[in-house]
């Protein structure tokens, strides 16, 4: 056989591959494997692999022991059943399961601990639900407070973000479940997701928005990565040359499968050559059952192939990463145990990543936290209060075996000690505005309160059974702007002027404008989607019996205009073309460095107790910086300090942000209790991305090293000179 | 003032750009001068200096002493004066000059000496008609024969490209004109130019299609490149971050300005992002004069860097670049010194280039050179034998002094001492076929002369006056196949039956299908478009007071379905995307490797006289691989022979073309005289570039040295074996 030069070439990718390979033993014999099965498989048994055979499988080969490959979303859930082609019923399927803590949830714990628990419980219960690979961790840069899928999202910080998705990962993949790493690249809004063409420097890409991914894919070796539906610099980035051929494939050395967002290819030769392995999704219309033979990598793939226009191997590339895939994830040789499914511990999981995700933003007077046993008549204001979540949002919707609201968390804690009331104070309806009758009985119940507990923010949207009733924190749509919906600010200052000592906890997947009131506030809390166990959560920092640690993973502007990507970047676009002119000044690389205040810092959050930052040591070795410092809990309780540590160039010989986040540790002291913290520094984090010279430098020169409680609160400044 | 990023970082970049020529203490004069006068213009007057000011200038800043830059057309004349802005007569102007061979018949001269003597023709005239830049050379690879603009490039093989190009460049700004590179990439079709997507592996383009541009840049220096109108990897070429910001301007840190091609630009942002320095020729309608403040870079520039949405230090950076160029070729200071137009020497050069492009494809039985003391009568027949050329093809066109067509330069050649007849044979004219009574007539003629010379092959268009009578070489059409038109075929076939000695000269910008009459013809002459000169060379090759030494720069296949872009490749596209499935094996690499039979193979061309090979010793040293052998002139005229070098790797880890070409030198040699040849290889010859590192290779192993005539006429062969 006359093999073409594109057919030779790619097999010799595959044999370099298997080359680079071969210090493993196991992994070489899984080359060999691999070569033995495609040896056998037929042309459309290879092209049935690289599309999807249902809404949310590809195909295998039975006759060779090829089972299909099941995908789900999604990032914080197994998502809900929906039948094989979207056109059964779900009633009759025993899919109520855990739910999570939405992604930026997640992040504001600040541990990467509790995102490997959180993985290890989305993988066990994908596994059970007899899931090979889960839709996240989504890990976009949140770039404008206003998209609309940010609460799936984790942080503004790419460091923040590689910490937590590689424990995310880790977690999933220890379950035997392949993650997949979403949406690379580029997705951060929601308005014209599927066809904005995004343009950046080589320097905000390389330095903010793929650090997130290029950990995930070498520390965390994530199974799978999902293209996004936008265009990069042109191209559509599932299939996108420079994207995935030349960085994640080429540079970083993935090894795993590229999948489509659903409906992400657009052309049969672009996916084929610019490294899609999987396309999903494609939207053929649905009755009375999709053809996914007209995928554009389905039969068009074998007619080009016959006809000599497209060589096999390259086909053989596709099957051969999802072989890959099957093979580590224990489906082929049935090795991989079963998962659990809707369990307590999974449901523990939930509770204690909310506990540690809840931000006290503000606690004036300490008000917080709530003392219960002397208080009888409590208030509860806010349809939020009431509403559950978890069926919202889009495709990271789950159907949750239970979810705890605020109002019930409160209620549970507060058992028979106290009488709660509940008034909705406004309505969550399309275009709904103060309602008087609802403030005036909100106001009612009060007044005659002890305690009056606000629980307001976003909604997903109004109604979970329509898709296009997506507002607010949901796919497809971005928010309008950032100010309170449904009449809350009115609401807000309403229940101040009458109680001062109002407690306001906001829900949802990011920053609202406070304006209105947050100089007469004593209280906010920011709760996030905080999952099934959330008003239990919400509870147990409010009376104290949890000590609130989480910590902002994005800036709370003052208003919507201060953010970087809407004063100076395009938003969302012009003539259909993004331009990121904030370039590598996302979140608080611009707040700090163009001096503009922020309402709340990223890497801010209240405790009940205090912390005393000490003895900062920093000596500079030979090819790392090690730092050392104390940090004491000078209070009265026990509670966990994040300690963040950022660094800052001095005259940088390219413009660099104020300071940047380097390391962090997250510790939990007993009150009076002191720690020494070792922290070591590589070159990595002095370095900047030099786009002139298209690599990471490090100048030499003076650094500080700057540790504190937020990106605004440093307690502690050091000054290290090193050689270039 | 508070610098934004983007502003800071391009001052730096600037900076750094000017600490790169800090060594060279002229250079960084430079960079202060230029610095002086940013500082000193107006934003409007920046802006002004980016985009057109009328049909081929961008505006100057009189104040300031920066003029216009002047622009012109084309890569083998000075194009015809077309009034400011489109609008004028150019009856009134003495704009007849020098009108040169087109490009492949510089090519096929394979002497990189007369590529300079080319060059510096074109920039002298293009200096004395006030110009200051010149549009050429056009160096796109000769993918498929079918291209309309094949005539105005030079080969399908890089090596040769390069070498031609360097000599070209360097020829016109040695007269302190800018060349200009083109078309800045992968303009490789003119079907559907404006628009096609081009995806090619990383290999191909790093092979094939960007060694020329690497070279024009590197080696020649060039001071302006000019972007083409297709897309590459989804993105116009023109403003595609990879091409111009990666590569060109990163990787091979190219300084001179990169223009756009007229109406290459299609957007604002990815145009001042992605590289684009100069915007010209978009179409905002014509009449009553242009708008040119409307263009991408015109008025919206002003309007986006005044709020503070473009950093102002971008524009900077372009106007650098243009006031650069500005300087290098003296239009600041005056320095330029006068150019030459329509000279003896100049058109002497075009004669000289004309004679050496020539190819001798076939002479079997040595019907030539010709006896001109004994032929009496001569009949000369086709069309093409009195066509002129010079201002057909789209923007190439020159008005030349004069023209001397293939019966013009019998004529002149045998004077008064033979009778030349002539008869047209067939009808240019669109969609003509056989003309009977046409064939007739010619047939008739060619029975009672002693010599007959068939004149045919390709003609730019029918009607010069109109650009949509545009036809086979012809920019902005594709031919449609490679069968001779007009009913050439059966016209030669019956020429044939009379006189089997019939001379036959095909004209044009490439091959055509011969199967119809190669086996029973004895002489075949390529003769391209050969310049204002060209009927006297052709005269003097027949008649033998010329020895053909020109070689073919691309490959004659058998049939239009033996080319690999039609074999393998997508031409023209498939749903506006072109992928390069052939990938690497362009012209000889594919009919080489492929053991595919071609018509006339790269490097093919036969002389008056015969050469010998011998003593062919190749050492391998250090870093270097030093060859020598010895050429003699074995028959009994002195002529030139191009000794072609090529490598091949045995057992190539990766697949690789059987040869490629790495050296040529055309050496002249009296009969009898025999010439030892030094040549030598540094490890680039023996490299590929390797997709999976991104890198160019060298592995250790064997190499074949080959060296001969042509492609296929291997005359000695040796071995060398080398380290990694």
């Amino acid at each position: 056989m006359k093999l073409t030069y594109p057919q030779a070439r790619l097999i010799f990718l595959i044999f370099f591959s298997a080359f680079n390979f071969s210090v493993h033993a196991q992994r070489n014999t899984v080359e060999q494997q691999i070569n033995q099965l495609l040896s056998k498989m037929t042309l459309a048994e290879k092209v049935g692999m690289i599309h999807a055979s249902s809404s949310f499988t590809s195909a295998g080969v039975a006759r060779l022991g090829i089972p299909e490959l099941v995908m789900s979303d999604g990032p914080h859930g197994v998502r809900p059943e929906h039948g094989r082609d979207w056109d059964t019923s779900n009633d009759h399927v025993n899919d109520a399961g855990t739910y999570l803590p939405t992604g930026n949830a997640l992040a504001a714990t600040w541990n990467p601990q509790l995102g490997y628990k959180f993985g290890a419980v989305l993988g066990s219960e994908a596994n059970a639900r007899g899931k090979d690979v889960i839709l996240g961790p989504g890990i976009n840069i949140i770039r404008t407070p206003l998209n609309g899928r940010n609460f799936e999202y984790l942080s503004e910080d790419p460091f923040l973000i590689s910490k937590m998705a590689v424990g995310y990962i880790k977690g999933v993949q220890d379950q035997g479940i392949s993650a997949s790493l979403k949406h690379f690249i580029a997705n951060n809004q929601e308005t014209d997701r599927t066809a904005v063409d995004v343009e950046m420097s080589e320097r905000a890409l390389r330095e903010i928005y793929l650090p997130g991914f290029k950990a995930a894919v070498i520390e965390g070796d994530v199974n799978t990565v999902m293209g996004s539906y936008n265009k990069f610099r042109g191209q559509w980035a599932t299939h996108n040359y420079y994207l995935v051929n030349k960085i994640l494939k080429g540079e970083w050395g993935f090894k795993g499968l590229l999948m489509s967002d659903w409906g992400a290819v657009h052309h049969t030769n672009e996916a084929l050559y610019n490294g899609t392995d999987l396309e999903m999704g494609t939207d053929l219309g649905m009755l009375p059952k999709p053809n996914y033979a007209k995928f554009f990598m389905g039969d068009t793939v074998i007619t080009l192939v016959n006809a000599g226009k497209v060589p096999v191997a390259l086909i053989d590339e596709k099957v051969r990463r999802i072989l890959r895939v099957m093979i580590k994830t224990g489906m082929l040789d049935k090795s991989r145990k079963a998962g659990q499914f809707a369990t307590k511990e999974h449901q523990q999981t939930a509770l204690k990543v909310a506990e540690e995700a809840i931000v006290l933003l503000k606690n004036k007077d300490q008000v917080l936290p709530l003392n219960a046993a002397k208080i009888k008549n409590i208030a509860v204001i806010g349809t939020n209060a009431m509403k559950p979540n978890a069926m919202g949002g889009g495709s990271s919707q789950v159907k949750p075996t239970y979810e705890i609201t605020p109002l019930m968390g409160i209620q549970n804690y507060v058992g028979s000690k106290a009488k709660v009331t509940f008034a909705k104070g406004y309505e969550v309806a399309k275009n709904a505005i103060a309602n008087q009758q609802l403030i005036a009985e909100a106001v009612k119940i009060a007044t005659t309160a002890d305690q009056v507990i606000f629980v307001g923010g976003w909604v997903h949207g109004y109604d979970f059974s329509k898709w296009d009733d997506n507002a607010y924190d949901a796919e497809g749509v971005d928010k309008k702007d950032l100010k309170l919906p449904f009449g809350q600010d009115e609401l807000i200052k309403s229940l101040l002027k009458v109680k001062p000592n109002l407690v306001i906890i906001m829900m949802g997947g990011g920053p609202v404008e406070m304006n209105a009131w947050i100089d007469e506030a004593k209280v906010v809390i920011e709760g996030w989607y905080p999952g099934m166990e959330g008003g239990n959560a919400l509870a147990n920092v409010i009376f104290g019996k949890v000590n609130p640690s989480g910590k902002l993973p994005m800036t709370f502007p003052k208003k919507l205009e201060d953010s970087p990507a809407h004063k100076l970047g395009d938003y969302p676009g012009v003539n259909g073309t993004a331009v990121y002119h904030e370039d590598i000044f996302v979140g608080y690389r611009y707040f700090d460095t163009y001096k503009v205040e922020p309402q709340f810092a990223f890497g801010h959050g209240l405790s009940y107790t205090t912390f005393k930052y000490d003895k900062l040591d920093v000596v500079a070795g030979d090819k790392k910086v090690s730092i050392t410092l104390t940090i004491t809990n000078t209070g009265k309780k026990d509670g966990a300090e994040v300690v963040q540590l950022y660094v800052g160039q001095d005259e940088p010989k390219l413009p660099r942000p104020e300071k940047e986040l380097k390391a962090f540790q997250k510790i939990f002291l007993k009150a009076g209790e002191t720690q020494t913290l070792k922290i070591e520094l590589d070159q990595t984090a002095f370095q900047y991305y030099n786009d002139q010279l298209f690599q990471w430098v490090m100048d030499g020169g003076k650094y500080q090293i700057l540790v504190g409680s937020s990106s605004k609160d440093i307690r502690q400044v050091s000054m290290v000179e090193l050689k270039p």
